[in-house]
């Protein structure tokens, strides 16, 4: 049912993605070898890209879910054009190569999002096929198609087990995202051998149940016709899509349908028997025939022809409609309005104690106006988070120029979600749940970390001050766990200054998502707070005025017990707030020793868990147990968190390093 | 409808419950008296219960997985019978009472399982479903029917919209768990408001593809005869069944059906106005008519004549099943063979290289032939984290017996499953994935810790050293994040004692579970380690043979890179063996002295983010970055943690503390 080049091109694709896991002797063929019929379809005939210009914003995404396939997406970029070169395929997970053993955003070009983890890509997916319907909303005119672009998805079983695609695409059939097209590579086998063992639900009726436009393709390692035709069927039905396509793992070679061919190279013996098979010189590795190479420059040549087309489009779009085009640029260049400063709310020394959540309410607003690129929502907890952008109202499938998203009760869904929409380009997420449940979606804020996504996590409830919900509510290991998470800001601001400056900041980011921490409750403001000095991570709240014995560093609403602690030790006490260690540790030594006076004991005051302070100041007054369901002040005395049992540590630090004895801290 | 008597005790449930959360002034009246003809149907017809003796292994158990309607939970144990007095009713949300904002397993009589934390609960329910088909499989003989009691359910939408719960259906349909029956509270409303916003999938289509029983209910706010037939026919049904009961939230109140009922008091005039509509004294609160308690009352004495017929049965078949009888009260009783030491593997100086996950499928299967209570499995990982009981089969529907239970990828469902095990009794679960995807699941990792449910996660690959999967595969700040959990602990070992000492640590556990991280690469066997050194948490690993400068203190695969590293600094250097911090940081003062010397610079080595460490020792050499795929010493070298970088560490921290300067850390 296949043509005699595509036949050649897919049965390269096979034996060249075996080389490629052979010669690393490492990786998994099998996925490769069944999915290269699929891989070839999208990028030889449906698949809009221009491998010279990978970041085309109309492109067509794809998506590798099953990211340990990820031979197969190396070798259709190196086919296609990318720069990706044969040489980088022979060097597949190995230092420093653009090859890794699973896919990572920003290493390799054409590799959309890191993948691998699974039912991540699938859920990026959706974030991406949202962005595109949400862009074209806002940009498209009359004449002036600028997003049109489809998201494509190769995956396995694995990615559609794992609740995070459950949630993800149960919201992506809410939304009726039409320009998804989800390829599930249905080959019978996991890791553990059959699915029979532990996946026997009907795949497609749930996808049906969630809303989504549903095919199978039988005998999908040489069914190119059926593929083509449900393809061509998706891209019109106006839901998401998803084909389940009967393969044979590891097709062609001597293994298939074996799980052991899934995570272990072929072998030599496997290769040259199925290379001879095929009719390929089996001496030959890495082998791509003139012919094949030739089919893929003519679909290279015809994506820069497109790509050209649409610059022309865009730029005649820029005359017509001056004020979007520009939106639109500046969106693209990760720039901010250059006045954003300027609409930030203002506090005056005596500004009235409000949450941080309603601070962050204020400020998200006040700058959501201009920045329209803010597009985000909650977990279904807009009346607790407090992070509906007014200005703009519910994105849902009749309007999907609205900028807040209705993600649900599906934490893990939202955060893969918005990692795919900052994939897209053009759009800066945020979402919000409680601080607690970031343990929902923690697999995707580490992707958002190691892919470089700019994600504003809106975290409130962000202590044992939310007081009655109790202990299944309140914090302790999360924010430790955020801070020692790579490529990750933590910021608990203490007033509305410092939520100000960490908005600021988290916008400013270009390749390192934010989280906000903050709280339910009331807290007074910093006379001394202002936003320049919040954004460099720490500064000094409150001045000592006799001789220095010991430095209080609050955070978030813990500045204010550090505040009261400060007045009943004594005049040698200095308060510190501390909104972002992670911005206090990248300024120079003379900035932080002037904060954290050298051989003057430190003491953090922060409701949770002290583990990862020492690092940084002497001891930590915090909470290593689980909370208390109460109202908060007596949480916070159940918890010895009150000013009183703040002192009392302090004391004794300083019994223990007396003024110029504390020790050298930081890196050696 | 509903007879006379029935209507009267649904409506002093709705109205009581409503008077907790009036009286709290927290907390949400409207899915509790929403859920009251539920509540009263099972509480009042199908439950088997005896409230005298909550831990009845063949009660029923009731999981209201919609945790944060526990008003509702809390006062059927009242009127049940259970030692929840309405004194305790009255302090709802107060500190110290038994009836905290959410129900936590090991605070209340007849709480099974902590909820609130949304889709834990139904998820939990498998597990218990799980565990009396398997116990059933094992110990039930004909005409002696130990097991055989149901799992119900109460949860709302946001239960059902979560992935894990997506994952535990899905394997529960897989598995047939017929005993499971689900009342899923369709009312329509969420806290941003209608379920329109974002959660419009057919739900009950899609439980029907997981290979459920499903049905639905109309009018669930008086249909009790509709209700009841309902539940009748989940019973008899061999399938895991569903039932959609359609509701108006706060249903009799002024406000019912509207989304602020959700959280938050109704407000005395609408109790009021509520009261007298259902014939209530107005004035009148916390007031159960004396019909009411009657009525359960005669339910709790039925229940305790059915306990003692159990108990009878129970007492017959100990005479004549006396081996098993003898085994099933040991696991009941959480007690280990006597023996199990000497089964333990054994371990001679010149063991040879195996990574810990070898080394922990050989202690694991030494130890399963006599702790029959051991039943888990993998998240489709058998091969890879060697944790298979060989001595027994796969758990499946036609093999209920089996001990090995085929998770799926589905690891938050699986760690879920495992909690609802724990809180059966008379099994110890354990599940395994790799180290890094503990994220995955850490919700409820993080409740069988709160829940002080004693869980094993064996979590391989526990670092860098898995190699070529590269950065999203490679656990960075896994370990951090779990040592800032409260009672959890962590084991790192670092060859074959230490192995047996984290299994018999984990089996010895009531209250806390544990993590075992297991590496994929084989390490050296320790020439002095021991089980009984190994279980005090830190040992002596290579002493010193001159005055001691510093003490190098590795985990799992970094002991050998410390003994390497010790070498090559010199006779002043000691390596220390820390496998778990939390069982060594719970020695009495003088051993931990003796292991790390006051006044001698201490430096953790390990292939993790540093964060936690310096509590412990002065510094700590670890990863405080992403990883990278490579072969594994390729990363260990990208990464610098080879033993040549330890010694550059070690000497710098020698500068900053020569022997006996170093200061004193821990407890003030
Ligand atoms: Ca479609
Ligand atoms: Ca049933």
């Amino acid at each position: 049912m296949a043509g005699e080049l595509d036949t050649l091109a897919i049965n390269t694709i096979r034996v060249v993605a075996a080389d490629i896991v052979q010669k690393a002797n490492s990786g998994h063929p099998g996925a490769p070898m069944g999915c290269a019929p699929m891989a070839h379809l999208l990028w030889g005939t449906f698949m809009n890209y221009n491998p010279r210009d990978p970041k085309w914003l109309n492109r067509d995404r794809f998506v590798l879910s099953n990211g340990h396939a990820c031979a197969l997406q190396y070798l259709m970029l190196n086919l296609s054009g990318y720069d990706v070169p044969m040489s980088e395929l022979q060097r597949f997970r190995q230092i420093g190569s653009i090859t890794p053993g699973h896919p990572e955003a920003g290493i390799t070009p054409g590799v959309e999002v890191s993948t691998g983890p699974l039912g991540q890509g699938i859920s990026n997916a959706v974030g991406m096929a949202l962005a595109e319907s949400h862009l074209a909303a806002v940009y498209n005119k009359p004449d002036f198609t600028l997003f049109d672009n489809f998201t494509y998805v190769i995956c396995g079983d694995g990615c559609l087990q794992e609740g995070v695609s459950s949630e993800a695409c149960s919201i992506a059939g809410h939304l009726q995202l039409g320009h998804l097209i989800v390829l599930y590579d249905d080959n019978h086998i996991t890791i553990d051998g059959d699915t029979n063992l532990s996946f026997t639900e009907d795949v497609l009726k749930r996808y049906e149940a969630y809303g989504w436009h549903v095919q199978a393709v039988a005998e999908g390692d040489t069914n190119l016709v059926g593929l083509k035709s449900a393809i061509e069927a998706a891209q019109k039905d106006p839901r998401p899509s998803i084909i389940k396509v009967r393969t044979i793992i590891g097709y062609g070679s001597g293994q298939q349908g074996h799980h052991k061919i899934h995570g272990s190279p072929l072998g030599a013996a496997d290769i040259a028997e199925t290379k001879k098979r095929m009719g390929f010189n089996p001496d030959q590795s890495f082998f791509v025939p003139d012919d094949v190479r030739a089919f893929y420059g003519r679909r290279a040549a015809a994506g820069a022809e497109r790509q050209q087309a649409w610059n022309e489009l865009r730029a005649k779009y820029a005359r017509a409609y001056s004020k979007e085009a520009a939106d639109l640029a500046r969106r693209e260049a990760g720039e901010l309005p250059a006045d954003l400063l300027s609409k930030l709310p203002k506090y005056g020394a005596d500004a009235k104690p409000l949450a941080t959540r309603q601070l962050g309410e204020l400020t998200l607003n006040a700058l959501a106006g201009d920045v329209t690129d803010l597009v985000g929502g909650s977990a279904d907890l807009n009346p607790s988070t407090l992070t509906y952008i007014k200005a703009s109202g519910d994105y849902q499938s009749g309007t999907p120029a609205g900028r807040n998203i209705r993600f649900g009760v599906r934490e893990h869904g939202m955060a893969a979600i918005c990692n795919g929409m900052a994939a897209y380009g053009a759009i800066r997420p945020y979402c919000s749940t409680f601080l607690n449940f970031i343990e929902y979606c923690f697999p995707s804020v580490r992707l958002s970390a190691l892919s470089h996504f700019p994600v504003i996590y809106v975290m409130t409830h962000d202590s044992i001050g939310l007081g009655e919900d109790g202990p299944t509510h309140q914090p302790i290991e999360a924010i430790p766990l955020m801070r020692a998470t790579p490529h990750l800001n933590v910021w608990r601001p203490a007033d509305g200054n410092e939520v100000n400056a960490a908005y600021v900041s988290a916008l400013r980011q270009h390749k390192i998502p934010s989280v906000l921490c903050l709280s339910r409750q009331a807290m007074p403001h910093i006379a001394a707070s202002s936003l320049d000095d919040a954004l460099r991570g720490a500064y000094v709240a409150v001045k000592e005025t006799a001789a220095l014995q010991i430095v209080l560093v609050g955070t978030g609403s813990e500045v204010s017990v550090a505040v009261e602690a400060a007045k009943a030790f004594g005049a040698g006490a200095r308060v510190v707030s501390m909104p972002c260690r992670e911005e206090f540790l990248r300024q120079d030594k003379a900035y932080r020793d002037s904060v954290l006076p050298v051989g003057i004991a430190s003491l953090a005051v922060e409701a949770a868990a002290t583990s990862g302070w020492t690092d940084v100041v002497h001891y930590a007054h915090g909470i290593n147990r689980f909370g208390a369901s109460a109202p908060a002040p007596d949480v916070f005395k159940d918890c010895k968190l009150t000013a009183g049992d703040v002192v009392e540590t302090a004391k004794k630090l300083v019994a223990r390093f007396p003024a110029g004895s504390a020790p050298v801290l930081g890196p050696l």
